[in-house]
């Protein structure tokens, strides 16, 4: 097997083609037989083997720096790097990241799990390389559906007047997580259809210089494209064509079902297990939209680029018809259009992970808040229980999104909660509201939930004295564990669901605080900025004492879920110790 | 006067062309009056005057919808819609915003003045039209300078693929605040100069129509134009050749010094007084920055379009040369290319106002402190002391910094020790760091600061008893004033300048635990999320008691320095109050 004598980049340079194709049928087989057992980024790794040998073969990294977008499509690069190993031994599948990792290897440059950013990325590695004199190679790769986000486009027209060399790889497999969306998509069909000739080109309107590769994944074709653009003195696209899934017939048939994947049967492409099912908070979401959209046109459901978080798969988004947006990977506009859908009397319903959210501050500041759009932000992926990689976990929303003014963030411990809150905040037009999806699964309580979320009103759940439990969202279930085990140790707590992050009940923060010495806040996300704060602030002066429960304000690179909780003292035994020592 | 006789759009569209052209000099002479005694946004105020005549003539608000980008244009908008006496009664010159603003007015749909949101809201509005049936047209006006940023370029590849009617008008006056960057300024430049019909058109590649206007101050050629493409049934763009500054021959010879202007004399055009000097902390920045660089040439400085919010004039940025890097209106490409520098061993130091980081806060999470790049961000006007309009206040970057993992905040007192901070910050390279300037005016202490901020300590600049006071930065001589009236009540407080934002010195705080009964903080910020949170949470299962001073979580749409203090209860003597009650 050539793949195992492959220690690193320079080992490389000494094969002929037939060894190079032939390593990349061992690097496609590696990769099949990883995501079968493992599950990951399918589509764009499979499309990318080729033009990944190409680039090592013909730049020199480390020297050479090279900036693989979002991550997605880094596999073959870590297999050529020193990594095979975590595609070649079943032992060490989770030891190795699934993104680009600096601890890894000295050939992955930056941490990184979030798109368009590759461009910007690589314009400072040059910039900084000219001002102190190297001379090495940059090489940003990004793939098509990256290019909408703004950060990206950003990029790409301060790359039209940059003065140095840079080289932009745009690996278009013709897809994004699902299909792409936007006008520059007909562009891009028509340069692969004119073999880049086209009249009019992205590309150049940004002021870059260009060049196609029709043939994407033929490594003989991509060394000579490559040796041709090493040495240029300016910024250049190389765009070429590939194709997403390259190599198992099924990923190359269904592209957004192969994006990515659990394990899977290599024979059938069915999978072990699915996450999701009918009682996962996106089925449930999607369906409730869908009957409500049928009852009322005017409500829309927003999405940049992942339909499927909130259970709309491409039978669903067909349903909708109209109703459905997909604006691609571009949150900024699709928050700022759903403020402008509320504006003019529409009913906008976005859906997005906790971490992608990230890019809309600014948009849900001003866009959205600062003129009362009745926007409805649902968040997903938003709890430590959800799990991700570092890139991606969803513990940072509670301080990003309660402390912005005139924006309503909703905690519902359970489906029947979710949907009144849902319900009740498409059906208002008075207010912003976003939503913190708890968890996965969907708990039924089985009890009927308040219709009115308009005032902020705690519920006590259960009356007791000495101490009360401020259990929110997700973690609402700890909070009546906690409440179960101080009753076994003789305290008879109260618990309360909160329901509201960003206000404070201070009606019943003052009986709590009458009736109790202790209160103790449990959230599901960092304590800095977080609910917990608020609490605490609100009884700073007073008697009252607080104990807040959260997760220390860092990134986790690695961790494991229980060792998480419990470094930071979120396992019961650990709360009814301090309890009990507090109290 | 005609202009006195319009009360709203209607009255408009009784006049001929020749009273159209009458009522633009009208509007032109009562922008100069007011400008050059109240101050405003100018050059594209000047620019657009014809278009909007053409624009108000052609369509029918408010029933049709403008939006215009940023609102620095909407002037001449403002005084078509009722509102003339904003402009012509000095009495009345600070009743109104300078920004769009729907409590003015039907006509202003939307609250705004961060650039390049007009796509996306006017996409919002079109959208929701289309749904519901309407039949209204959706007018975006954006200004060349917003079509940089990453919002507009998503929602202009978005509304490459709309299925449904939008105009979107590109005033191009060839200008941003300052100059434009950027490939996509060399297209608009040949489309300029080919009449619209050079081989590239970076609209067309956004998969959008086209049409050119070269005589973008004259009216009856614009009224023809929005004629022609009133009843268009897909989204297109007019692109409109303006000329900034019209009609003032100082603010068309000299652009960027006309884009805003303070008061100032018609005749020779001189600013009645400045807001910078010598002891302006933009000076210091820049004189200490070009200082640094000569000696370095890894130090650059960047902005996204605001150079001289860091003091970097004309002048200076020529004498920076490469070291001086503007990426135009894209703030999130100026963060995450400052990450790159870093990463490959450069000193990026990046200046913007607080209100406009909110762009970057994606960026600042992942692509600098995920991975810890050594980025120095200098935040300006993030002070209530800098006063501004809702739309460019600086009270949330509390909130949204120092709640970022991996990001240190720091908060100095005076120009020795911002010079210090920013100077360790620039030479070390483990850490990203944040800078909060104090206000606009320097205060010069003539101590010695520390050289190292490394570790996290704060400084006990007097030591009392009983009531421990934690000014932060630019609140530091609030907390000397109260300090010195407890005083005067016979109460010896101790006086802290805590410097670190977004960490705790916990081992100051013990000790300031074990010998005070009550700790006030200081902050100039909301208290959301903020600084005295972080101390409330820290004392909260204490016998010491916190109050904290700050402002609530809100969006104060018109608000005066001394009330907005009072409201919160910022002034001396109702802290001192709050103190002898409750210590």
């Amino acid at each position: 097997m050539i793949l195992e004598t492959i220690k690193g980049p320079e080992e490389l340079k000494a094969l002929s083609i037939d060894e190079l194709n032939a390593l990349s049928g061992e690097v496609r087989r590696a990769l099949l037989k990883k995501l079968s057992i493992h599950g990951g980024h399918f589509g764009s790794n499979f499309g990318i083997v080729e033009t990944t040998i190409a680039l090592h073969y013909v730049f020199n990294s480390p020297r050479d720096k090279f900036v693989f977008d979002v991550s997605h499509q880094s596999y073959t690069h870590k297999m050529l790097t020193g990594r095979a190993e975590a595609f070649l031994d079943e032992s060490k599948y989770n030891e190795y990241s699934g993104y680009s990792a600096p601890y890894e290897s000295e050939h992955d440059v930056f941490t990184m799990g979030h798109t368009s950013t590759s461009v910007s990325l690589a314009l400072g590695l040059a910039k900084a390389r000219d001002l102190i004199g190297n001379d090495n190679k940059v090489i940003a790769i990004i793939g098509d559906g990256s290019l909408s986000g703004g950060e990206a486009l950003e990029a790409l027209n301060y790359a039209g007047e940059f003065d140095g060399a840079l080289i932009i790889v745009v690996n278009d497999n013709d897809m994004s997580i699902a299909e792409n969306h936007g006008g520059m998509y007909k562009n891009l069909k028509e340069l692969r259809d004119s073999n880049g000739a086209c009249e009019n080109n992205i590309f150049k309107t940004f002021g870059l210089d260009y060049m196609y590769v029709d043939n994407g994944n033929d490594i003989a074709t991509l060394i000579d494209a490559f040796e041709s653009v090493k040495d240029v003195d300016h910024p250049i696209v190389v765009h070429v064509k590939t194709q997403k899934g390259k190599g198992y017939a099924l990923a190359e048939a269904e592209k957004e079902f192969w994006h990515a994947t659990a394990p899977f049967d290599i024979e059938t492409g069915k999978r072990l297990y699915s996450k999701n099912g009918s009682n996962s908070y996106s089925d449930i979401t999607a369906l409730h939209l869908l009957k409500r959209m049928k009852e009322d046109k005017s409500i829309v459901s927003l999405t940049a680029a992942t339909p499927t978080a909130a259970g709309f798969t491409k039978e669903r988004r067909d349903e909708a018809g109209a109703q459905f947006i997909d604006v691609g990977i571009a949150e900024e506009n699709a928050l700022a259009m759903a403020s402008g859908i509320a504006k003019a009397g529409g009913k906008p319903v976005w859906a997005v992970n906790s971490t992608f959210l990230q890019r809309t501050y600014d948009q849900m500041s001003h866009d959205v808040c600062l003129n009362c759009s009745p926007v409805t932000t649902l968040v997903f992926a938003s709890s430590i229980y959800c799990g991700s990689d570092v890139t991606h976990i969803g513990i940072y929303d509670i301080p990003m999104l309660s402390n912005i003014p005139n924006l309503k963030y909703l905690a519902p411990t359970c489906k029947e909660e979710y949907l009144a809150m849902l319900d009740w905040s498409i059906d208002q037009s008075k207010e912003s509201v976003a939503i913190k999806i708890p968890a996965t699964k969907a708990i039924c309580s089985g009890k009927s939930a308040r219709s009115d979320y308009s005032e902020c009103k705690y519920e006590i759940v259960e009356n007791g004295q000495e101490v009360a439990v401020l259990a929110l969202g997700s973690f609402f279930p700890l909070g009546e564990q906690v409440c179960k085990a101080l009753k076994d140790e003789g305290v008879d707590a109260t618990l309360v669901n909160p329901m509201f992050i960003s206000e404070l009940d201070t009606d019943t923060l003052d009986k709590i605080g009458e009736k109790h010495s202790l209160v103790i806040t449990l959230e599901d996300g960092i304590l800095d900025g977080g609910f917990g704060e608020k609490i605490a602030r609100y009884y700073s002066n007073s008697k009252t004492r607080v104990i807040t429960y959260g997760f220390k304000k860092e990134f986790p690179y690695k961790y494991t879920l229980d060792a998480f909780l419990y470094e930071n003292r979120l396992t019961v035994p650990q709360i009814v110790e301090d309890v009990l020592k507090s109290k």
